[in-house]
């Protein structure tokens, strides 16, 4: 007998009902055993590991955040602002709306919504009461709510951070903390208007952050399973199928192929005819048009539908003037069980230079620009909300995604590659003084100015030399000094500095606050 | 031998080292066994809670958020929009720059740092990899971004959600999920000017968000410590007394001598002694002067440092004009273990009522008023960045969390009992149409307005009822809608249509952008 038992034996001898091992035959049927004993063992071995873990020799501490997460500092910060300015921007022009989930749901509303990555869900420990599990993307919290409070349409945003226990790649801007900018809209409505939207908003805020030439693919779920149907797909291997496709942006068709065939178990016949699709060059209507016209793709009902809706798709966004970028594809394919319609997907045709660079420098030049691209992605998915509603009453939906650390990855390299700095406070004014024993003047005068609104900063020193002063405006970017010395007391004005060109002026008291603004406006 | 044993030692029978019982002594000393063979054993374990889960009968799925939290609603955000753009203005007023920090830490990181509330902080499970908790509060996650940067000097302000397993009381604004709003000044600097800068900053916001009147109490850890030292109180009691004083607000002097007397096994004069002190009657700078007079509190050097820094603080308060909300009350004891000076925190002294009524549908009347008033709080904690620093480094610091869910309850309150209607969205114009077959003309149109930066719906519909639309932006405040007909389309003109006062014109294509902006700048 080990210990282990031994310890267990003991832990179980106050437990009620499971007196002999003879009765038990399964796992399956336990009726003894409640899952608050196994809480309490489980708590106890848990116990025994703290003391191990206490009884290691020394205890190294270790100053670091958790594996695939990052602080942002002051100047993160404020790029990271300025892209959520231009998001938040273009999401409430097209009258969203914005609601908030917690950072934890219940475990079992995450359940069986990811297929195989639900094993990147972070579980929160059993601490008793409920099971719970950090959210995984802002869509199933988002069909949660829907369902819970009943709402048949909306047209929402959702920023918050998203959590993944993957693999982190920190330089290309994958973390296992990471912001999901959302947008979608949800209700019974005329077919493709609100898809068109959504790629409408990409092509909007893309353009407006400036990170490039990019490109929206298009591809519909219907026609993917249509396509995997007439190739002769069997139909119990068309999510499998479909995730090798996914990868044929990672790697080339005949890799893909061998996967299919060798991996999967596909016909070397079906395997061939799926290539034939996926690798025809990618194009707009008219591609669509094509396969309509297709001999065995328009054997497909819901191929046929798809491609249908395509073209009407297309028509929507020739009105919202953003076909210069979109294209059909047939081999995008994107991984999330619940899509049900069209999906989409941007990438960076350009920005792979500014983090390769990045890449470089960790020793991974092999990988280049391949999976860096990617900065958005969505689609429709009518059938997730239905998965909640106790009645299944279905909210149709559809939504994207906007992949931000990405763009703050670019955004950050920029900054630094260009000679600007970048400003991390707003102060218009630094509150200084020449001569020694004026703390109190300059704590009435910096107390006028943030009574009257203005960003106002005041060193935290009785006497500050003028020269550290200065220099403190220099270096955060402050425009404007106001100077206090006896002389200037008594004459009731401020002399106020520029700090870039170094001009001086006595402004009256009086006048100070709208001089500050007038001067501060014109920046 | 009951089954719970035999899994075990089922369980155990692969491990090595640990195979006889005898050899072991103590839970402190198992050399043979591994954390990883524990983690082992409970994998095992809780894989069969899990199935004892599955098979409890039918599974009924819940549709809820997890205890204790909640989701916002457009109309919520909204509100809770305005409450931040209050305060982080404020913030930037004053000079902050922000940082961010990821929600989880190493487990190790918030060890000893909160005392007995350690019990309250969420641990992540353990799936393997590092044991992460979420963050508790925003100061402690400071700290470590401070020691581990290096950063001596910084004012910041962070915004975020922070995570307690506290019993949640959610009509008075208590969450296990909630938002901190904090602002922080680490450096060395001459004292208590930073320190009143933060009292400044909390008049400041609870002016500006017109919550009622508030009183900001003001006492230090030294003049406690000093107050507890000359009363008699033993040392290695001050902390356990300290957080019994900390009950003064919620129940009467009585009940909280009974409890030091009784339960801490203070002596009945030491008590008196105490009860002397705290049931003066808050005062100001003369208070301080008093004390510093007074023959048993001068004995103690530290009491009289805090009560010179009380004298020097509420001189700077009186040039930042604030006075007349402060009072230094000796009454005042925060729990949190690792402030070392200044305390404060501020109360309301009317939000009651609107709370009070919430609750009381609740049927909690009994406690009306009393522990609803505290909204922000904060203080002076000079070692807590030293136990991160390898070297113990110190960086004093001194900073202020306002509690905003209270706020955000007060606010909602207010707003669900005013008749105006609060907007959820900023939409300038609806693009409508009077007849049928004009959806292309209106989504020309309204990609016009988008692509002008103006914010503008169009309905997902081909053919929606004009009354529909003009309902819809009734519903939701837009105040303007652009009507297209077949007359307007040949005429070259929109029919521009003001909600409020149904008022119609008819505005040429070209001149419309222009008088969209000039009409909803005006509003």
């Amino acid at each position: 007998m080990n210990m282990l038992g031994m310890f267990c034996i003991r832990a179980c001898s106050g437990l009620v009902g499971c007196r002999t091992a003879t009765r038990v035959r399964s796992l399956h049927a336990l009726p003894g055993i409640t899952a608050a004993q196994i809480d309490e063992e489980v708590a106890k071995l848990l116990e025994l590991k703290a003391r191990l873990g206490g009884d290691d020799g020394k205890h190294q501490f270790v100053l670091k955040t958790a594996k695939g997460t990052r602080d942002y500092n002051p100047k993160q910060m404020a790029i990271r602002e300025k892209v959520f300015n231009t998001i938040i921007g273009c999401f409430k022009r097209h009258g969203a709306e914005t609601i908030d989930t917690p950072v934890f749901e219940l475990k079992e509303t995450l359940t069986g919504k990811y297929g195989e990555d639900s094993k990147l869900i972070y579980d929160l420990k059993d601490q008793g009461g409920e099971l719970l599990s950090l959210r995984y993307d802002l869509t199933v919290p988002f069909a949660r709510y829907l369902a819970m409070n009943k709402i048949t349409n909306i047209k929402r945003y959702h920023i918050a951070k998203v959590y993944r226990r993957d693999n982190p790649a920190m330089t290309r801007g994958r973390y296992r903390e990471f912001y999901q900018c959302d947008f979608d809209i949800a209700g019974q409505y005329d077919a493709m208007i609100p898809d068109a939207e959504c790629l409408k908003i990409v092509h909007e805020i893309l353009s407006e952050l400036d990170l490039g030439d990019f490109r929206i693919k298009v591809n519909d779920r219907r026609i993917l399973d249509g396509m995997f149907a007439v190739c002769g797909v069997p139909d119990d291997k068309f999510r499998t199928i479909c995730s090798t496709v996914d990868k044929l942006d990672k790697m080339p068709w005949e890799e893909v192929k061998k996967e299919m065939v060798n991996e999967k178990g596909l016909s070397e016949e079906a395997a061939d005819q799926i290539g034939e699709y996926v690798n025809m060059q990618a194009g707009g209507m008219e591609l669509a048009e094509r396969l309509l016209q297709d001999q065995k793709m328009s054997q497909s009902k819901q191929a046929c539908a798809g491609l249908s809706d395509i073209k009407l798709l297309f028509s929507y966004l020739h009105l919202f003037q953003v076909t210069d970028k979109v294209v059909f594809d047939l081999s995008l394919a994107r991984g999330l069980d619940y899509y049900t319609g069209i999906i989409y997907e941007a990438v960076l045709t350009q920005a792979g230079v500014a983090l390769v660079s990045a890449e470089a420098q960790n020793g991974a030049p092999g990988e280049e620009s391949v999976s860096v691209g990617s900065v958005a992605g969505g689609g429709r998915y009518d059938g997730l909300v239905g998965m909640f509603d106790p009645k299944g009453r279905k909210v149709p939906c559809v939504g994207v995604s906007i992949g931000i650390e990405r763009v703050f990855s670019i955004m950050e390299q920029k900054a630094e590659a260009s000679a600007e700095k970048v400003r991390t406070t707003e102060v218009q004014v630094m509150v200084a003084s020449a001569q020694k024993n004026l703390l109190e003047e300059k704590l009435k005068l910096v107390t006028e100015l943030w009574n009257a609104g203005i960003k106002a900063e005041v060193m935290y020193k009785k006497n500050p030399k003028l020269l550290s002063q200065l220099q403190h405006c220099e270096e955060s970017g402050i425009p404007l000094v106001a100077i206090l010395g006896e002389q200037e007391l008594k004459d009731g004005v401020v002399k106020l500095r520029v700090v870039a060109t170094r001009e001086e002026a006595d402004i009256s008291r009086a006048d100070l606050i709208d001089e500050i603004r007038r001067r501060t406006s014109e920046a």
